[in-house]
């Protein structure tokens, strides 16, 4: 039965999925009408297919520019720096936030590897000075990492951007801003203060 | 981003994946190479296209007859009945069983519309009137709907076939069969009485 395990064995090194759930999925998949299957393994190969960075903001994206940075009616002087485009999925989600966002790809974290030259930090810099950016709003997690980037972004824009804030640690410490909830984010949105 | 919001809504139909894990799970399949995204992707649609089911014992298989019924050195005489394939791995997984297999493809369950048409009975039926048939062990679950399949699978198979036997209830009862340890499953089966 090697097709099934070739699929348990796939579905396992997903996060959070263990051989024996990665095995209650492949049997649930074959316990469904196979068009199920099919049309879950198409979405799923269209995704990589579909999907692109922005050239702008490095946000996750079908179109280039992404539908945000395209919207006019977006308020382009107010940047959001975020960690990840998921991170972007959940401040949209609080419907508090009215301006545009750039996408650092990750957070500083040397016992990773990941250095300054990992993240879009040159990209923002330059959006920065060809732009007329009144706020940088640091939106990366409240971790550890998360501050430690914020720190070193804010060092970089210092004396270029007018105002440079960072969202108020209204979100519970060492959480994940992908899972807060939005009226949490919409607070700590509002409250952000000048560093 | 629609291509994200398609997998995540296919992703949250499986079974114990709910709105917030789906797009997680997105997000690291986009982090992540995209051949390993493709890889996955093609290892489920080959799944659907690879696998059905064996002529002989309703197994899951790639080959028909499957690998179990096509060994010549599983005692034939022996055919323990489950409810499910995934009942299979489990019990082989157990490597205390010689005999072969019938997979019910369910349990008898009222409420949710399952009758004795629904599940192989009729082929077991007309397998154990053609083969020489000593022992047929009822392997269905330890919980209602899996004493209530048994109870009317013995009722069937009652006079023809020499000895009816049922698994012990070292299972935990209201468990499942799929989810059980080894030693728990070889226990059940060689504690196994007539019935």
């Amino acid at each position: 039965m090697s097709a099934i395990d070739d699929l348990a064995a796939e579905l396992s090194k997903l996060p959070g999925i263990g051989r024996k759930t990665a095995l209650r999925l492949t049997y649930h998949l074959l316990k469904q009408p196979p068009e199920q299957s099919r049309r879950l393994a198409s979405t799923l190969a269209s995704l990589v297919e579909r999907i692109r960075r922005c050239s702008v903001c490095s946000n996750l994206t079908e179109e280039d520019p992404c539908p945000i940075c395209s919207d006019r009616r977006r308020d382009k002087s107010i940047l959001c720096v975020v960690e990840e485009s998921a991170d972007i999925g959940a401040i949209e989600r609080a419907g508090e936030f009215r301006g545009v966002y750039h996408v650092l790809g990750g957070r500083l974290s040397p016992l990773d590897g990941v250095g300054p030259e990992d993240l879009t930090v040159s990209e923002l810099l330059a959006r920065v000075q060809n732009a007329a950016v009144q706020e940088v709003i640091l939106a990366t997690n409240p971790s550890l990492e998360g501050e430690a980037t914020a720190l070193y972004v804010q060092r970089q824009l210092a004396g270029k951007v007018p105002m440079i804030t960072r969202i108020a640690r209204g979100l519970p410490v060492g959480g994940d801003l992908e899972y807060a909830d939005g009226v949490t984010i919409a607070q700590a949105l509002s409250a952000r203060r000048a560093m």
